[in-house]
């Protein structure tokens, strides 16, 4: 943290979320492709937390190994709640793991786009001593707590709606949901929560009125986008927030230089790292880990996946590349596409070809290498220059184990051919269409295994029956 | 009907369209996969009409036999207009099929969106007894008609725009071109009309003014939702209603618990039902009936039409399903795709993965059974962990008749198999790479046609010429 | 020119357009396929300009070459800016090429979406005689210059946003960077430029502060429509006027009579024409010239780029044509797709069916002609009625020369065949499935080329190794 401070963040995580209508806790549901709790936690590691303790509660045996290991730069403990009785008794079972030299910052695990920096002038109000609240203004307040201020701008309280008068009910100011406290006062604070009150909960912003009880001053910092304090509870609620992160994203990347030909048809789930002059067209996908190196371009309608793309590689429309562990490479200058799909361990050299309906898997192509048409290359080991005909198959399963296929340097495969592996193909030699080949062949011959052509004159076709 | 009132409904769907500049008429249009005028008969069903009275003009060749069987639960008849003289000549045409003992309520064919509980509120309005109008409160009402109500809130007159006092002007609230009245009164008024205006049409808003005239009352049910009594009078706003519509069906949808990825990227022309726990991605195309089960995910760009897919299946990427009048079914954890397309008759079974370039027709796979890479399936019936090879065949159709492949349970086809139908490879077979199998295989055997392997050494490629 | 005076546009395009973040010059960065200051050159054609002088100066050596021959029918100069002094120095850099019988229009090389009658409505206003600045009306015009008129409606004044009074200040009127001027004046009033502001540059808008002191009137044609005068100068907003140049793409092709089933998921980059009936589904790319026939359907996710589709053809999902120089013709009442691929050449006749999978390049397919299912036609002549069989692949490269395959009419071939070109399979003939034929065939003959097929009974299959 920027000051120094010991922050201590509070993850809100035990809720159920009902109208989600999922088997899935509410936290675990995913925006850009990582959990919704994930988010708050990385934004806590962001601003450098001590630690994060996440409340949990409802699918508590799930969320708690999702989460485990997500941020691992994160120290992360658990507390459970059970029964849930408010947002209060939620702090009060993290307490005996936080330490009173520091200060809490409450976050909720369904709100997951806040902006580091906004917590960071949060902690600056808090400056270790102060509670402070992170408020939003909105246009239509109507129905939420109103802050209402002092004319030194200190937090006086939060009225609910129905309790505002007129002149409170015109402010826009509103309650976040999240708040930094120093611990030693926190403590304090919730040791006096009571749950007389309509819901029978123990509600967590009663802190305000103790603090101010308590002749302390309330700070506030204010923002006015509300997508940064925008809880999910609904699928729906979950769909707009995932516009407004990937229409976020698409910012980042357009500022950066990319060129988008539609910001609103872009989606991330994952990390986009992009060279100078990447154009990307519509309704493409990234996902996982995903770099485009200078000049890419990527076609319409492509979903890629855990791949390094090099410098001017063009990926064609209708493009599936998916790396998952193995990743995937394509080389600069490199062709690929249109419906081309690479797996992982693909691994395409220089100015290599792949065309349409090819499928390449845990093969490396060599520089210069071309599989243009309807093809399956798979635990190949590809030379340079290798023309890899229309329709050919590397057979590299044997109903039990896979096998490697050597293709040396300047081979010709012709169209529909078979390569059962284990084989070699020996630099330079030419495989003739149609063959199913078997054994090993010497390097610049031709090769062939087919039938004798032969015509039956006059052949009477079947007929169509009745 | 809610009140045990009788409603015949009157659809007009005289009108040509003109702004449509289509050769078919407007009512045909289609928004979400149905007619126009198909949203309006099956409102009318939803709200148990007695009868609906169709209106027909221009095309009506056409559109009396596209209507006729389209909504089976309600009865239909029509009555043509011609030449079009306006909607009071319209509704007149309608007059001898509609018994006095009942409610009329006129609806337009071209306003596809309008909700039952709406017409439902309006009945109520009408209760039997009362001209009642369907109203809409606009922001900017210029160039409409205006509802004109005493202090009692019934309906005084419709005024036009041009008519219209400055006061009159300021109101907000217009006539949506929907009414209810009971036949009785419908039909003296009717008798009334004339066209003594700068149009020279009968107009059917003129019974408000014999029913004031009359000293009757005349009620009115305002909304403010434009959507529900928009017309279609061109592709735009054809086009706008389409995104309404679908928005109003991702609402529903996400309420239900669906997550979407993109509910602005979502389309569904016809029935989709989800269980819990389905998420679909963005750019899906739904037709016709389609269920999808628990837990069933939907990749980004996928056409699925006409399918059941079990619960816990993936279909991923770029997948084109389309099972017709004869239907396809994904079992229960299937996987499907990228780039695979599955039509009519397609039968999975638990477990079974069909991968990239594979097409599948009239085919069953039983459980467990794999095709993964680009195949033909037709009218083959595929045992249980059978493994079809890549680039591998049936040969179903002598160029004449179509005949059944049968792969027996754990047999093991080949790389770039031909498989010659009629045929049967017994169970536990194995069919080796390249081979054209035209006679039945025994089970257990390996069997293979495929030609000699030679090389021929240092053989010369063909040169480059010219 | 509607009024012949004669009209010499000075395009404005030497600048760097640093926020594009990108190797490419600012101007050259494509907005619907096309280069920024191609659109701007293309309306200086349609309002018949004289010529155009294009200022260029940053990128100099990839714009001249870019922009020499992308309007043909406009004739071009070039004048270098170096270094870049301000928009006055830019315009002085044009005037060797300017004759004094002629009205300047100065645009800009980055705004693309200004509207011929827009310019023409300008060149009125200056009516051959007075200075006439293209003004925009602003909701919000905060930091712009503001347009000062007297009572008459003439402009007095640019005044800077920061030397605005409050009363300036709330007017919505800016100016737009455009201007036509009559070069004799112009000529006069630019050697009176200095440089003596804060920026030290020559700014181009002080020739009004000169036609005020010289006692002439100056004119203003004002818009509301902002799009029209919005340039480029990141990638953001490049994407925001793609959005609202498609948009305005949409809306005409609607209006002719085409249905969009999303106008916001419409892509057109070069010119698409439409016939009557035309359907148009979710997320399709046109690219090139394009021409759709009557009742032509094209499906969802559809990549299409320099095409004919005539009458009554219908293009399933996922399908990429693309015919580059050569152009692809679909012939009327064909049907391809879905995942099938056109390439250059590719002549389809009436009622030919390209089915999944299938890649189709040079080749023309005759009335009635069929491939169906994962296949590779490549320099062929395919008479009518063919049957081209799953898995069939046209073997036309023998890895130096292209050779060309003759299917005559009728013919029927397998699947997985594999036909070594140059090669003529006579007419009526049959290929059996799984031949790779070498020779020709005769007329009529059942043509076979596969090996014996054999069994190996209780075969044992390997075994998972380790």
């Amino acid at each position: 943290m920027s000051q120094g401070v010991n922050v201590d963040v509070v993850v809100m995580a035990a809720g159920k979320g009902t109208r989600m209508k999922s088997a899935r806790p509410k936290v675990l549901h995913r925006l850009g492709g990582r959990a919704l709790a994930v988010h708050v936690l990385d934004c806590a590691a962001r601003i450098s937390a001590r630690q994060a303790v996440v409340i949990t509660g409802h699918g508590a045996d799930q969320v708690e190994p999702a989460l485990a290991h997500a941020v691992p730069e994160l120290p992360l403990r658990f507390a459970r709640q059970e029964p849930q009785l408010g947002t209060g008794h939620a702090v009060q079972q993290a307490l005996p793991l936080l330490a009173d030299d520091g200060v809490t910052l409450v976050l909720s695990g369904d709100v997951p786009l806040t902006q580091p920096d906004t917590l960071l002038a949060l902690l600056r109000a808090c400056d270790g001593q102060h509670l402070a609240l992170l408020t939003l203004d909105l246009p239509d307040p109507t129905g939420y707590g109103r802050i209402v201020r002092n004319a030194a701008g200190d937090v006086l309280a939060i009225v609910e709606h129905k309790d505002a008068s007129e002149a409170q009910r015109a402010i826009g100011e509103i309650y976040s949901g999240v708040l930094a406290v120093p611990t030693r006062l926190l403590r304090g604070w919730l040791a006096r929560l009571d749950n007389q009150n309509a819901q029978g909960e123990y509600y967590l912003t009663d802190v305000v009125k103790f603090a101010v009880a308590d002749g302390l001053t309330v700070k506030a910092h204010r923002i006015t986008d509300a997508v940064q304090v925008a809880g999910v509870n609904s699928p729906a609620q979950l769909a707009e927030l995932e516009r407004a992160h990937q229409r976020r994203l698409a910012e980042g990347h357009m500022a950066g230089g990319v060129r988008l030909a539609d910001p609103a048809r872009f989606d991330v789930r994952g990390e986009l790292v992009c060279g100078l002059d990447v154009e990307i067209d519509v309704n493409c996908v990234f996902e996982g880990r995903v770099l485009l190196g200078d000049g890419v371009r990527i076609g319409a309608n492509c979903v890629i996946a855990n791949a390094v793309i090099e410098d001017g590689a063009v990926i064609h429309p209708f493009t599936h590349i998916d790396g998952e562990k193995a990743g995937v490479t394509v080389g600069p200058g490199a062709l690929v596409g249109p419906f081309a799909r690479l797996r992982p361990g693909a691994r395409l050299g220089a100015e290599v070809h792949i065309g349409n309906f090819v499928e390449v898997k845990n093969s490396s192509l060599a520089a210069g290498a071309k599989a243009n048409h309807l093809a399956y290359l798979g635990d190949a080991t590809v030379g340079e220059r290798v023309n890899y005909g229309a329709g050919s198959i590397t057979a590299n399963y044997d109903g039990a184990n896979k096998h490697r296929t050597v293709i040396e340097a300047d081979v010709h495969v012709g169209s529909n051919c078979v390569l059962v592996a284990p084989l070699t193909l020996g630099a330079g030699g030419t495989v003739g269409g149609g063959s199913t080949i078997t054994k090993d062949t010497p390097p610049g011959a031709l090769s062939v295994a087919r039938g004798k052509q032969v015509s039956i004159p006059n052949w009477s076709r079947p007929q169509k029956k009745g």
